[in-house]
């Protein structure tokens, strides 16, 4: 392909031998394969740095199926903020909780805020939101 | 409700002022709900650092849709694993790239074995491995 | 203490023996002292995501001491930043490597940047920025 | 130098392109740092994962100097552990806070332990763990 380009790297040997080993760990078929996650990633997590750079997160919650209009209220928050909000899943883990992955597409200070007000929602009991930038992606 | 139980908790001032402020911020309704997450959320980073308690994870990946048979090398790795794949979903992004959420069941050390091996397939541009404790949920 | 302030929070029975469990084993004598932490805590990880707010930083690298002028370099950057180098620990590691620790203070932004340019350096193989906000502290 | 080895890495223009925006950005001289920057941090945060693994750590804590009785109390645990406390550094912050680096050496599980035994101790108001991997510096 014409768009790749074959730069050169110099490093250690005791480094490289590591790092060769560690990337047959993980799975990884080729060195360039592993530099390059290495890279990507290491644009992502500056970019997510700034408030105003376009990301995706999942925001995944534990909850308790119980909690009555739990998901009604979500719903009003996700309608009443500039994000689009992509799609949601639903997983049933027991008898008492739910797991619910919501993926929103948008400004990164704006998902944080809007993951933030979604978690504070009495009967959510555990959340995460996980960040992907969509630029260098 | 007869499980719930009633503790006395002393604070200065000034810090359960701006806890106050915070948690206003934050969409929380009271007090009560924003302390119970702060130990649930406690509770679930200390649990989550233990190879062998059991957890449920979001693995969150952006991939080229061309990368050939990249979502056929991901399932085969599911077949293998001791791991339940209790679901996946699949979001377009744009003309090249997908989201792609895959919703993993298992214990932390085998999560993070197999979400590694995932992510590290040729393909798979940026990743996040979202962990959830499943005990104190 | 006339500025301390006592308040009730009701939560699961359930999820308070696990918590007086793990506070326990971290060494906490009671609960109210736990909770302060976890507050804290909460109220200094939001703080840090405003990058004009107040902190101090504990920069910490791992240098190879031949690295000729690294630590000249280093000297020179703290002298042209807006930042208050508080002072500086070294520490000899091996016969190749010492570490050394650079406490900052001054805006989270203005940390950071430097800190990055700090640890940029060639000769330093590995950092960490460990940031603490100093409004709640 | 004899123990230098030189690979070459395959990457998309437009990948390469911003890294090497970012890297100029966070003062680097030349692509090969920056890359060797990001497999020793790969290969250290991997470590840290394995509880007996070696590292180096800074505590790092914020705490009330008029807490009678604390820093007897971090020495008391300190010579009760199977770490090596190698220094300590104290910084006066302002009339009531002080801020205390506390740097061990020891297996990656064990400095965990101490340190969060250290954080909980009364008086102490804010605390970061921040480790460092000694086998791949």
């Amino acid at each position: 392909m014409k768009n790749i380009e074959r730069i050169g790297v110099s490093l250690e040997k005791g480094l490289l031998c590591d790092f060769d080993k560690l990337i047959a760990e993980q799975g990884y078929q080729n060195r360039s394969e592993a530099i390059r996650d290495l890279i990507r990633r290491e644009l992502s997590s500056e970019q997510l740095e700034n408030p105003r750079a376009n990301a995706i997160a999942a925001v995944c919650m534990v909850y308790d199926h119980h909690a009555a209009k739990l998901m009604q209220k979500v719903t009003d928050i996700q309608h009443t903020k500039l994000l689009q909000v992509i799609c949601s899943t639903h997983i049933h883990l027991d008898a008492h909780d739910c797991m619910e992955i919501i993926v929103l597409k948008g400004k990164v200070g704006q998902i944080n805020k809007t993951a933030k007000k979604i978690l504070s929602q009495k009967g959510v009991k555990l959340g995460r939101i996980s960040l992907i930038s969509t630029q260098h992606a």
